[in-house]
């Protein structure tokens, strides 16, 4: 019997479950490149529904609990006598989301010596020390691909936006009462014709370029891996090999690199100064990755035209957090992987992981980043320890 | 000597010039098809310089006195004694924009002798009476295809905003000041396998499904005059007869069809009611497509997910206007086809129409939608009267 912990989003403020929109998610049988969406023997939920709060629980209780073991659900992680610190000395398996993340620094994990099983149910292991888990013998696994085309699409959605200046326009006519169309345009341009690039080219950075292709950009990359020449070639991409020539060369920088120590306080002072004036940057990738305080102060001069992101640092961020007030921001609460279609599948994989590690079959090699006390080849595509 | 008014929306609030956010655009030098950008003789602003409002005055103020002809420019279209009421009877040429129309109703045609050109500075000539143009001789022009782009991505962007749920999101951690994903999430879907329509598949129409491509969606599209069937088959569309079969077979519609006698209030109770639950419907081309309450009805019992328009009626609306305060909405104030880019082209169109029309030199045939008292080829192409 294994004690299985869980932290998770606390439920929405009108209780659980929500008034559902729709009722129905479209089927996604797999991804680009030919892996298949998750395939557990068994599934407690239907795809749509909010598996990823609380009370969502992932829909892992059936099954867990008709096998004999025990799940801890929780989303209080942060005060010292926190749930999460209380139950994690004697779990086997800690599953948490990088949208609200449980860290799991060298601290806890010494205070974890059950603990041979880390779940990512998203995309996204920073939040695990993984020095410590190889250390510490514990298996690291994601649910790759998961919600990486949602992650692409929020990125586009925020890219356009702040192109167009979509807040500021909507709240002329909502919250403002008013009409003013000199004002929503001042700042408003079209995105044809501009130079577009990503930094790390991976799964979610290759579907945005695939996307903004037929905006008739001009599209741009900075990635260790360099892509293969005829999808260089298909997709007119311009290849740089580091983030100063990527970040001097742009219009629109979307970042989807991993976090590690080679991307964190990337985007700093210098580096954001030596962008274009009136530059855009969309991070849905890790808050880390950006100098907070250059990020405000890069806006504040015009330096950046905007900046929209989905991921903080801390999560759930301070209530003074700059960069809920700083202008020209798309900021959202880091939603863009936790979309329903998104948790039916990052779900699913959870459930198909656990399925393997209790009968002791192999876990999809796709999803392992750390395992055997060393990176997967998975691991070492994204990250450094 | 002619004299020729200009209507613009009011300069910003600020004052003019703004504090533009990027020091020039990219240059566009064609269209999709083969048209090219607007090809003044000369030109008398800057591309990306606000021309749209009333100071900005289209850029036309220096050549229009140097041939000696009088311009004057107003916002003032609203009141019975308005300045637009004040200058027609003895105004040669009328200039508007569709983002601030002035509406040339039958009765302000008949107390305007002078009048023998209306210029639409963007695209959709709407605001002007067809038919009492057609009768009075008057020639109507609009610059054809010089902010199509403009609006299609805006499409798209309402289309990922209504789907990724983006403004509520946005307010939880900016004016609400907190974190909250799940309520964030649990309106939030992935586009990824939807199935997504245009209703109108001219320059925009096709511009959208030409960019959603590669978001994995089954596109369709309803439109009289149907596609060539190697596009269709490159872009995997379904042709609808009826704006009724293509709303009953997509989970997103937007609309791209001009106003006019069988689109208006084509939207009404009973079509949107055929629509499936949780349907998301775009709308940047007129309002009157639309039955405004019918609308907020279907937001209010859950048959529409989500309506962003760019469009409104009239335009301004009212301070009480239902679509300011509904639910789900994503609106904004008629701006789609006025960025600074498009701007641009369709100052310099109505330049290159102006010089045509004062040197006696044939309008470019693509511009004209009435001429010599009936409507032209491309005037029929979108217009019935």
């Amino acid at each position: 019997m294994a004690k299985i912990l869980t932290v998770l989003y606390p439920d929405p403020v009108d209780g659980y479950p929500p008034r559902y929109a729709r009722t129905d998610i479209p089927v996604i049988t797999g991804y680009p490149g030919g892996q298949t969406a998750p395939t557990p023997q068994g599934l407690d939920f239907t795809p749509g529904e909010l598996v990823g709060s609380v009370s969502g629980e992932l829909g892992l209780r059936p099954f867990l609990e008709s096998r004999g073991h025990r799940l801890v659900v929780t989303s209080d992680k942060e005060a010292p006598d926190s749930v999460l610190d209380l139950e994690l000395p004697d779990s086997d398996v800690v599953i948490s989301q990088p949208f609200w993340p449980a860290y799991l620094t060298p601290e806890r994990i010494e205070r974890a010596p059950r603990l041979k099983l880390a779940i990512t149910a998203g995309i996204g292991s920073d939040h695990v020390d993984l020095p410590s888990a190889i250390e510490h013998g514990i298996t690291v696994a994601e649910i790759t691909h998961s919600n990486s085309i949602s992650v692409s699409e929020h990125a586009v959605m925020q890219i356009l936006a702040l192109v167009h200046n979509y807040l500021p326009a909507h709240e002329w006519v909502t919250t403002r009462r008013g009409w003013n169309v000199a004002d929503s345009v001042s700042r408003h341009y079209d995105l044809e014709g501009m130079d577009v690039g990503v930094l790390g080219a991976g799964r979610i950075g290759l579907a945005v370029l695939r996307r903004l292709k037929p905006f008739d950009v001009t599209l741009h990359y900075c990635d260790v891996h360099r892509l293969p020449p005829d999808l260089e070639k298909e997709l007119g991409l311009t290849w740089h090999p580091d983030a100063r020539s990527l970040a001097a060369a742009v219009d629109v920088l979307s970042i989807h690199a991993p976090l590690h120590a080679k991307t964190v306080n990337l985007f700093d002072e210098e580096l954001l100064g030596s962008m274009k004036r009136g530059s855009y940057i969309v991070n849905t990738a890790r808050a880390l990755i950006v100098d907070r305080d250059a990020v405000v102060r890069a806006l504040e001069s015009g330096r950046l035209a905007g900046y929209a992101g989905d991921v903080w640092y801390p999560e759930p961020p301070e209530e003074d957090h700059p960069w809920r007030t700083m202008p020209y921001e798309g900021m959202t609460p880091h939603v863009a992987g936790s979309t329903l279609s998104a948790q039916a599948r990052y779900a699913a994989g959870v459930r198909e992981i656990l399925e393997c590690w209790f009968d002791s079959r192999p876990i999809r090699q796709e999803y392992l980043i750390v395992e055997g006390g060393r990176l997967t080849g998975t691991g070492a595509r994204s990250y450094t320890v």
